[in-house]
């Protein structure tokens, strides 16, 4: 990377923007180092929802340029005993509290490394007990887009040493089902779930993709598409959406509503 | 404009900001142009609302500086046969779904130059069937904002090739009524309608702005003025508001709730 | 400050983000000063809550650099005989109407300069009556950005004849009680009083923090505590939180559900 190009930073949170709470940590970061190049990924991860952040974050952080900072405070024990880290992954750092958030981005314990955070020289003073992501977390980052070193942020951690989540994996049963759980739903009503292709493709053993169906609740659809458009207008529809997961939508409408879906739902596929 | 200038890529889409989308689109442009500047027109169009996004963009690219590159992802048809479109009108540069969206930039068809976005040079890879915002427009945008010259992008199309939309205009009816409709409703509750300032005037024909009367409903408002608070607080008025449209408002207060108005509902006026 | 260091200016409206308003004052100003670093401190104000946004301001403009410049827009008088003011304070510089949206900034009326905005030369022409934000307010802050003097924008203004909210304070009654309001409820359902850390140690008087007792209608807290997580997940915490202002919270819940609290509602303090 070039010296001189400014460094980008990602927010990634549950503050929302009703609050001044983001513009605050804005503030704080470009006080260290105003040539940050601040992001939002989203502030409106549900309150405390540790999973969903897991999930925005593996998925969102590629699409930026390598040095990229993301800072993620999803941080319901704040205040508490839970540490604050840095971790290095393919060019990437990603500061967070060790609460899980990372749990996806840290899979596999494929990292460069990890620091705890506790330098208090890189803190806003005084630190106070219910707002780390100002304190901590945002002049960490900001440190680290200048170019400080993570080594200097506090001693190494083992990515065994991290809080890992038990993030929900597709099983395939013995009935010779693909079960898998709704993940996440979208502001389209679109149904993310957690079945990626690779796990999909192990199942399919080459049958045809229009003989695949799959169930959710009472609903049934017939094949996997290729886009919403593969079928009419209001007709619901399977297809490997922009995050490479298996979605259930319905073309033009809003597929959580047409379902009556929730999160966590069960999903089942069969070979037809 | 300056060489070294940073160049401003706006954002209008319908994707709202609880989900990754917004910031994955930012992070794929940064990654091309990492000095380009970013700013969010809105990402709150109703899901799929061509007409209001048509509206915002119209209304919205003017303020900012020549040189600008507007990217529209309000794109129902998403994996479709849509074409992707770049468009050169006064000097800004809009890169959109060729679904309508643009029919009042390109009104009159007075635009400098329009290109199918197929160069899949310009292209995120491998490019998704859900998510085209990210993978052709962001990258394409990206590019115009790096120098790249519009004409590498594909093949030239002209004005009266582009789909466009049938949005309302008002109309003066035989019983000397000029007859509009209310297009959009903005936070504070104020009715926006399609009636602007040159069909006004043409309309009311010397009449004093105190004779017009303006009925919406069973409510019924004397003479348009010049601000909001030309009236008591909580008293109906009408105003050609900040972008040039005759707008129904109560001053501080909800206009919408007091007129029970929806989108799409009839305004008269008559020279009293 | 670095002659070319960019300056950053921060927005507070109570606008929203459904509708291009808040892109389209970005615009204007980028439109000035191509290298202004803009932050957003929050646009989801309750409309025409001045209080509020005096607050916010108060709170969050410290955390940004000197030099920044602060554009406040919760402007129920917009097009109406209030004025539109600049203050310099701290190396601070705010614009905003004066309807005592700067209450808490220029209070003990410790301030640097005042300035009435009224040079033409500095807006964008022609003024409307209904958005002043981008007509006025934000040109004025651009060209204040590229380091326009102050005293440029118009006559100097004595802070004792800016408009002044009267905003409830805390009170020590005769039966050793200190009463408060609560002054806002964040996203988290955290209730911020206005008892503020000295106010509430001179009530003290050196009696143990545990023994201080919170009520809030029919509930009762005992103690203060210094984080959320010093009682158990659901319980509810009274803490000093990230404003410096006695908070009333649940751990990793939501208080003013548990509370069914409103702004506004009364808050008493004795010493157990």
């Amino acid at each position: 990377m070039n010296k001189n190009s400014p460094v980008i930073i990602t927010l990634l949170t549950d503050f929302g923007l009703q609050d001044e709470y983001v513009g605050v940590m804005k503030g704080v970061i470009l006080s260290v180092n105003r040539n940050a190049r601040l992001v939002d990924l989203t502030h409106d991860v549900a309150r405390h929802d540790i999973v969903q952040a897991a999930l925005i974050i593996k998925n969102g952080f590629q699409y930026f340029p390598k040095g990229t900072v993301h800072v993620i405070v999803v941080d319901p024990g704040v205040g508490g005993k839970r540490r604050i880290v840095c971790v290095k992954k393919d060019g990437h750092f990603f500061v967070a509290p060790d609460n899980g958030v990372l749990s996806l981005v840290i899979q596999n314990q494929n990292v460069d490394e990890i620091r705890a955070v506790t330098n208090e020289k890189y803190f806003l003073k005084p630190v106070s007990h219910t707002f780390h992501g100002r304190d901590i977390l945002a002049p960490a980052a900001a440190h680290l887009s200048k170019g400080v070193d993570m080594a200097r942020l506090g001693k190494s951690i083992g990515p065994s040493d991290m809080v890992t989540l038990d993030i929900a994996t597709p099983v395939v049963s013995l009935k010779q089902e693909l079960i898998g759980n709704i993940i996440s739903i979208d502001r389209f009503g679109n149904l993310t779930t957690n079945i990626d292709q690779e796990t999909f493709d192990r199942f399919r053993q080459g049958h045809k993709l229009e003989d695949i169906v799959i169930r959710l609740g009472r609903f049934k659809i017939k094949g996997v598409s290729s886009s919403y458009d593969s079928v009419k207008v209001g007709s619901p529809v399977a297809v490997f959406g922009s995050r490479d997961l298996l979605e259930l939508s319905v073309n033009q409408a809003h597929a959580s509503t047409y379902f009556k879906a929730k999160a966590g739902q069960t999903v089942r596929l069969t070979r037809g």
